[in-house]
């Protein structure tokens, strides 16, 4: 199967000195979902496999290396939406499950099932359920030293022992960097979003953020007519308020008017920048990763736009099969959280002769839900 | 303070035997918010007020007496929006706090807050994490055995047995009866919306349902112009349907249609019935009540849809002084989750001389930002 995939480690700030880092971290992402295509994976899987590779990086604020609670815990959270099936699983505030974005996404396939009694499977699981639930799927189990990271744990402590010396609001603030995310479209024409997230540092035990809330880290709906096209999106920036402004729906949503470029840049600002949800925050940080593809002449657009310092990305077509990254700059005299910049690209997914869109998949199934 | 409040105690089916309980639960509900008018309560106050009498009772699925999960163990989630602030606070799948609605209209209040090192205020805190933070902040936290009332008990057993003699689906099945919520409108314009769940029996250990889900169990936007209505709606019915529909924000916008009644029956019929999001679900359960409230006038309309067999809800204005009950039916051929029913009745509240609109509160802040 062909197919694009887009990845990204995070809005917020990503220094010079790790630059290369990150760019290889979104390769190896990039070619482990081309990976997970040609081996005949849909769009979810290939999203699933790429954050596999985002979270098992030391590098990013997902998975392993996670920023610490307030406890000194790594708790997660991910979630996955199939813009096919418009299935949606979330796991958040887990710890001890070493791809978190697995457990979401096996969440997201068991939506498909019924339970006895007419119970419905869970879409959002959180805590202990939420370990409990994937040690039965069969997932990687692992005790919670194995989470964290030494780059975790010396800024966990630089944190605390910051907080002991200035006890009322200073100047240093977290930034939300590095937590993940995956969009794809494969030659199925099954649009995909992943997020994973080991939230903000020193957050409180239990806390959910947008990687576990739907409507805010990751968004999917494929084109049901082949009119409007299949739209997908994934989010970064601060938990709570990419909650408030539903981010990635918003900003999934925008790429379908006229100008997709045009569109997100009228998102940011409206839906995020100035949206009066987030009237009493002074620095609205976020980001997104987005894209609108046609199945029928299949050509699609990349997008990505954010308010942070900078956020790094990497994208690849398997047909061209050489990824590509790149970091992303608020203009210099642009103030951080004020204001947005807003990119993209063009690229192209050669479809499968028949392309299996939604509506085939509901034909057979009683709607006649009307009033 | 004046103001109006309604109150449900869930969408689903409420047996005739069991009416009159209902009824009186739904007007002590609705004294008790009213009493925490009268003693100069706002909105958010009168919600709690009204949803914690509702938690207390033994008869609905929130708080005390909740559906048992598969543990056997009353885990709740709960959430508060506060139109004017539209902050939102909420707690999912948390144990041993005997009002979460108490919870979560602390996160919501909290959200004014700024925490040291530029941290962000939890909005949705879950399991034990959030029982910890409950516990700091004075709440009343009891054993797990006194959140079990002996109905629940009785009927996880009835539960777990017909669960060992049918191992495959059968024709039994869960009702989502019970989950409560409430809306209000005080006298100085303010809106604010609550719910509270106990989930559905024998729900997997750290499940999230709609009410601790953003934009799915409760929402509460005050009007900002005086030319858009105040809009308010908390909802019942199957947790996982209603986040995929986000059907309390979707039900509070409808009625800003020029008809609220047929702006509420077009969205349970759009937006539920037939939403793309419940393509594979054969029967689609929920329920809003919901109000739109003009400040220059100080009139209002309150409105209620469901597609379940019955709908309970209770609603008094302090001026009137005598809370009213009704138990809704959907009409007698019309099929469970493949139909809804839309009623509503029109309501005043007389306005203080100086509305505190949510205009005033903003104009100090700094909202400058443009892209």
């Amino acid at each position: 199967m062909n197919g694009f995939i887009a990845v990204h480690c995070g809005a917020g700030f990503h220094s010079d000195s790790l630059r290369k880092d990150y760019q290889k971290t979104c390769y190896a992402a990039c070619r482990r979902a081309a990976e997970a295509l040609s081996q005949g994976g849909n769009a979810v899987d290939a999203v699933e496999k790429a954050i596999i590779e985002l979270e098992n990086s030391p590098l990013t604020n997902a998975g392993y290396g996670s920023n610490l609670s307030w406890d000194g815990l790594v708790e997660c959270d991910a979630s996955i939406m199939n813009g096919q099936t418009l299935h949606f699983g979330a796991c958040g505030a887990v710890s001890n499950v070493w791809n978190p974005i697995t457990l979401a996404k096996q969440l997201c396939i068991k939506q498909c099932e019924s339970l006895s009694l007419g119970r419905v499977p869970p879409c959002i699981l959180t805590g202990q359920g939420a370990k409990t639930w994937a040690e039965r799927m069969g997932l990687q189990i692992v005790d919670d030293q194995k989470m964290v990271s030494s780059r975790a744990f010396r800024n966990y402590k630089h944190c605390k022992r910051k907080l002991k010396r200035y006890s009322v609001q200073n100047d240093l603030t977290f930034s939300p960097l590095d937590t993940v995310g995956a969009i794809c479209v494969d030659s199925n024409g099954v649009v995909a979003s992943g997020a994973s997230s080991g939230g903000v540092s020193l957050k409180h035990e239990g806390r959910v953020g947008q990687a576990a809330s739907f409507g805010s880290g990751v968004w999917a709906v494929m084109s049901r007519d082949g009119i409007k096209p299949s739209i997908a999106a994934c989010t970064s920036g601060c938990g709570e308020h990419l909650i408030r402004t539903q981010l990635a729906k918003n900003s999934a949503e925008s790429l379908q008017e006229s100008s997709p470029t045009l569109g997100l840049n009228k998102c940011l600002k409206e839906k995020f920048l100035e949206s009066p949800f987030l009237w009493d925050i002074p620095e609205r940080l976020g980001g997104s990763l987005a894209l609108t593809f046609n199945p029928q002449v299949g050509e699609g657009e990349l997008l990505w736009g954010h308010t942070t310092k900078t956020m790094c990305l990497g994208f690849m077509s398997t047909e061209i099969a050489k990824p590509k990254c790149v970091i992303s700059y608020l203009p210099p005299k642009a103030e951080v959280g004020q204001k947005a910049v807003v990119s993209g690209v063009p690229f192209k997914v050669s479809m499968q002769p028949i392309p299996v869109l939604q509506w085939e998949v509901t034909t057979d199934l009683n709607l006649n839900g009307s009033l």
